[in-house]
């Protein structure tokens, strides 16, 4: 039988290695390091002839650094003879860039598909992508796993009384995630659907549900500067919410999005862990959960050669 | 007939802008800027439907930047309907990666060949690859140029007595460049021959040739932390050599190489602009000489589907 190996580069260490830790095995013995001019040197010190590896790396930021990394180890571990070769990206960037929206943009979240195949990778593992379809961007198989359950849990505990618990979705987009968590909490929906009353004039937020009095749960896919799911949470306190919690699977929050946090009405925002938090955006109103028991089931069963689809929804 | 059309992305639009310049046509509209999280977000502000495109980047530092760039230029440029996607790349970066030196090495070079066509890139131009076997790890249509007549023309304006030249080659590597100055200048060549006498023991410099008294000329193709240069042109001086110029077609110049070419013997350091030089990259010491008509020129003959060959030495 083949050998399991995980390796971890370098954007999520901790992840990579609670996920070995959970599984009882030591991370593989690799560095990832940069020559004098910045080009990125790997180099991988054990064999992993005929081993089943995994590779954990979200292609946060600096994306282009990180997606590089990824791909230079994939090349490696092709030419150092690995018998399979999964890349476990627990955050996909660039999923955002998934279609034309405009003439003559690229769809970047489909090239990086083609780039990973063309490394070498084999099989994918992934957390909530920011739409289902890019799934389907990939010829290899692919596994796309949710972080509603957990995120639910975590709700779970906080033993507010379901009658008082109302799950937003920040947009329309959002719906069918909100569905997700209200079905686990028991508790129903509502959306906040913004409108332009004509050009050029400031968005009417209108509130679609019944917020008045409820704790609400704002819940979206990614927070990134952190804009809408501010003034949302803001939006639902003037609609009479009575306290607003907010959570996400991928905590981006670049730019201006710690500030706006403090700031805004939201009592507590709930990530995972799937993009490392640097120092400057930790915050008290942030708590992180971990994926890495969901991450850990994944890789067994697919080493393990089981379904995988359980972990699904 | 198709319509030519010239972009630049950020590695060096000087040298872009001047190739425009020299073919008489306009730099194509375009901008690369990068989202909030970092992420790039290139966008094409004109048509190119149906025309014969070439984008100007080298893949210099920062590389992992400039070559997901490149591959999303590709990518838009893909999918807005152009005829060809021409590649232009003055510096090819990762091309120090050509080989397993080591055991579960990758070889980045050829990974970034197979990126670019999976991109969309219908052919590539180059410049002095780090290696010419690079050439063969592209399956579509590769033109490789050479500088070194641009550096020899440099040095016959210097009104030397070439019987005082010597071309030096800094190793063993590099006796095909320096043979091919030596042509041109109608000059000796003589070579740096590094020897370790025992392990652990320093390396012995010893000279292969007469350098005695001689303007001597090193050439190499990458200068990169510029040891091996300097080094070398102290130890030509020690072995009686009248002066010490040194060029190369690449000027990476990371780390300490601009502090050890000031304090070096080297009189001047003769470079092109395939990789743009950022402020502090700069000395009196150093003089760059440009490739842009030599670009424009093959640039214009590849779109005029004529033989580029007559430029590649
Ligand atoms: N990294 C990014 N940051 C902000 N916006 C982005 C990013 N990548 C893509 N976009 C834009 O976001 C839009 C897609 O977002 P969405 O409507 O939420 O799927 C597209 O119009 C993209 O141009
Ligand atoms: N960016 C880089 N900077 C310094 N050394 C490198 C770089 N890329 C690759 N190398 C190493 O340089 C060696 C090849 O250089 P060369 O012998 O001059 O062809 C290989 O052993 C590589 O591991």
């Amino acid at each position: 039988d083949s050998k399991l190996k995980i390796f971890s580069l370098n954007s999520n260490y901790p992840l990579a290695h609670e996920i070995a830790e959970l599984m009882g095995v030591e991370l593989g013995k690799s560095s990832v390091k940069h020559f004098s001019d910045g080009e990125v040197q790997i180099s991988i010190e054990e064999s992993i002839r005929g081993c089943d590896v995994f590779v954990v790396q979200s292609t946060s930021a600096p994306v282009n650094e990180h997606l590089m990394e990824l791909l230079i180890m994939v090349d490696a571990l092709k030419r150092a003879s690995a018998r399979t070769i999964n890349v476990v990206i627990p955050y996909y960037g660039y999923a955002r860039q998934d279609r034309k929206a405009k003439a003559r943009e690229p769809i970047t979240a489909k090239l990086v598909a083609n780039l990973l195949e063309t490394a070498g990778a084999n099989r994918v593992i992934v957390l909530d992508l920011h739409a289902p379809q890019i799934q389907g961007f990939f010829d290899i198989l692919i596994d796309h796993l949710v972080a509603v359950p957990i995120l639910s849990d975590y709700f779970k505990t906080k033993d507010i009384n379901p009658e008082d618990i109302c799950i937003v979705s920040p947009d329309h987009g959002g719906v069918t995630r909100a569905r997700k968590m209200a079905e686990r909490l028991k508790a129903p929906i509502a959306i906040i659907d913004k409108r332009r009353p004509k050009p050029n004039v400031a968005e009417v937020m209108n509130i679609v549900g019944n917020v008045e009095g409820k704790v609400c749960i704002l819940i979206d896919d990614i927070i990134d500067t952190a804009g809408t799911i501010t003034i949302g949470a803001n939006a639902l306190m003037e609609s009479g919410a009575k306290e607003v919690y907010a959570c996400c699977s991928h905590p981006v929050l670049s730019g201006p999005a710690i500030e706006r946090i403090e700031n805004s009405a939201i009592k507590e925002l709930i990530v995972t862990n799937t993009i490392q938090l640097s120092e400057e955006k930790r915050s008290p109103k942030i708590k992180q959960l971990s994926v890495a028991p969901l991450m850990a089931e994944a890789i067994s069963r697919v080493y393990e050669n089981k379904s995988v689809s359980t972990l699904f929804d």
